[in-house]
């Protein structure tokens, strides 16, 4: 006996078969539209990239433990992008002279993580990225949360499924050094501490407080401050407001999009003020579907130009999760309109015929390879999810008809074969 | 000084900037329509797949040269995925049994091998795969042949501008044996000659064919099979004819898709019968752009269930050059439909109002981000390709009106709000 290969794809990743990839297709093909009715540019990259951009720039998590990299004939160490920032970092910085700033890009890469695979997380997901690059204005926070609202809302959420929470770097460091006493050396730690805070019990957190060197006193109060919502906002000096494009927003028109939480700051070490994540509020799914913030320095590895920017990463599994836990999943779509049966094989020209007409009229049509008895066909015809088929016999053809099956009603008519895209088209918009 | 890391993409790979990726958009979704029209399911499976599957069955140039592996945390050796068809083997080896045969599948991967970058040729691309599985009838060669003319006219090709070239592996084993004489064992390395038979001149194919161990009489019997065209199935026996698929589309009323050349062979290992290639005939870019075939045994490395079939894949860097060389290539989209320009920073909002309502009515709309003269603002709209601007000014926004300007006449309009959307829908389908 022979030994064969499994048949699973490499752990972490994924198959998609025809249905499922015809639930991502949809899903995804709404959030294009979105973007594109924003004026979001779609652009693309390449999954290698030298390994070096990630180790300098997407933090030590990513550069130490989830990079899967690989060196060429050549020599040269690459990567596979773990995220796709910084090949638009990389693409924005070789372009900086001929592109007029700021610019709305979009791309929908797939990146490689070595992660454990659990719920939420895959070793190749596919992710949406929406940024603006050359801007600092808070327009751009704004634009970026009505659109988050709207992408979500174009797979069918509504408002009271998802909750954006955003908060300022900036703002936050200010907390911690002016209330709770947090030094200079201690912030780093202290952001990462944040990061963690819903993910562990207070004791846990309290002992991690403690390795950094905050007194009880000062974790007691770092837990007021996260805790804090709006009001925090009232106990920060005026300067670091006025500073801060978050805090522009929550004045606006937009300040019902977004709720300011001190408790959000990412992991990204790129992220200067402005970070956001958006969370699913059912219970079953109580976690962050994605997230995003503003970078001061986006390009700095490849370029002197300072260029700012501000975007998100939307991965595909997450997303899928929530659709999931909201009943929102797009069942398959069929996989043809009408198949287009011949009653023999010496007829499989006519209806190669016949089914190239109806194609002309948009019609996804298909036609058996391989025939077998009308009763078949048309069970099989059924199961491809066709709204009707088009019988062509030796006499009909001879005529210039077909039948047309309605598989709904089993109804069956003679029409001439120039009537029959107009009439099968009717069927379907029925 | 620091030192900046270089903008250019890892060499072999591509940048798609916007409009370039719009060009590659553009085209891809003509052909997804042409593939969907007829039947076909779209599928996808990971980049990364167990390095052993291409080892065992992409031929040797491949495995050995092409290929790009690593091992990740867990020690499995993995490649970055050279073709799709051993991930779809695999694919449908683990589904075939719920999978009702025959199916028609495509896809649309990016896939790696480290060649030498040059005209048509990069180290990633992506291509359109699309095959039928799970039957032997001409019916499939058939619809191929029909299908890759029909995907090329999407584009803009007309039928004077390529040529779909096939042959038969088993018809060219029985002329090659019968009529040149080639043994067995010499088989394999006659095919492969005959595969560099027009990238090498007449010497050095005599040469080759030495060393194979043909005679002169047999290298000059070997040039007239290969030239012979549809005139060699007349010196070819009956039974080996009957078996062909090719013979039976050939006289058919789809002959006049393909043309029969016994110098086709393909390189891959699985093909077992037909085999085509698709070329430009323009003298300026006189090259194969993509082939196919069919094989006998496709899933042999994962099941005992021999599943048989027929596809080709489709890259997008030939399939370019062919539209480059005549002049099909499409132009980059417009980046917008409509630009929303507040006349003051402070009717941001106003015309973020003015934004969702056309959005809500499909049209492209942005809106500056970074407010600058109005003059500064119409030339850029302009830049972007939008068709007309809305100006949001102080006293029109608050009488519920806007003013709409025509980018292409420069003629402005006052009009109510709410019947901004379908002024500006008209304008655009005019």
């Amino acid at each position: 006996m022979p030994e064969y290969l499994p048949t699973a794809p490499y752990r972490g990743t994924r198959d998609f078969l025809p249905p499922e990839m015809s639930v991502r297709t949809q899903v995804f093909e709404h959030l294009y539209e979105v973007l594109e009715r924003y004026g979001y540019l779609r652009y693309d990259g390449p999954v290698l990239e030298p390994a070096e951009i990630y180790e300098r720039k997407s933090g030590q998590e990513i550069a130490d433990q989830q990079l899967y990299t690989l060196t060429d004939r050549g020599g040269r160490r690459l990567a596979l992008r773990p995220e796709m920032t910084p090949t638009a970092a990389r693409m924005i910085a070789g372009n900086a002279g001929s592109l007029q700033f700021p610019v709305r890009w979009y791309s929908h890469p797939n990146c490689h993580r070595y992660e454990r695979p659990q719920r939420g997380r895959v070793r190749e997901h596919w992710q949406i990225n929406a940024d603006i690059f050359g801007s600092e204005s808070p327009n751009c926070e704004i634009e970026m949360f009505e659109l988050i609202h709207d992408l979500l809302r174009s797979v069918g959420a509504t408002e009271d499924m998802f909750l954006v929470r955003a908060n300022d770097r900036n703002l936050l460091s200010s907390a911690l050094t002016d209330l709770v006493g947090v030094t200079a050396e201690q912030l780093p730690q202290v952001f990462a501490l944040v990061d963690r805070w819903e993910k562990y019990d207070r004791t846990t957190l309290a002992e991690q407080a403690e390795g950094i060197g905050l007194a009880d006193k000062q974790f007691e109060k770092l837990g007021d401050v996260l805790g804090a919502g709006t009001a925090l906002l009232d106990e920060l000096p005026a300067p670091v407001k006025d500073a801060s494009n978050l805090v522009q927003v929550l004045s606006s028109e937009a300040a019902g999009l977004v709720r300011f939480d001190p408790m959000i700051v990412r992991g990204l070490a790129y992220y200067t003020s402005t970070v956001f994540e958006v969370f699913d509020v059912s219970p079953d799914n109580n976690r962050a579907l994605f997230g995003g913030g503003r970078y001061g320095d986006l390009a700095g590895l490849f370029t002197s130009r300072q260029i700012t920017g501000i975007g998100f990463g939307m991965g595909d599994v997450t997303l899928m999760d929530f659709l999931g836990t909201h009943e929102l999943t797009p069942k398959p779509r069929s996989e043809v309109d009408v198949v287009v049966i011949p009653v023999a094989e010496e007829l499989a020209g006519a209806a190669r015929t016949v089914a190239t007409r109806l194609r002309g009229a948009r019609l996804r049509t298909s036609t058996p390879l391989e025939l077998r008895k009308l009763g078949k066909e048309l069970g099989k015809a059924d199961k491809a999810g066709a709204r009707a088929v088009v019988i062509v016999g030796r006499e009909d053809w001879d005529s210039g008809q077909v039948t047309i099956r309605d598989l709904a009603t089993g109804e069956q008519n003679q029409v001439p074969l120039d009537e029959a895209p107009a009439a099968l088209a009717a069927l379907l918009h029925d």
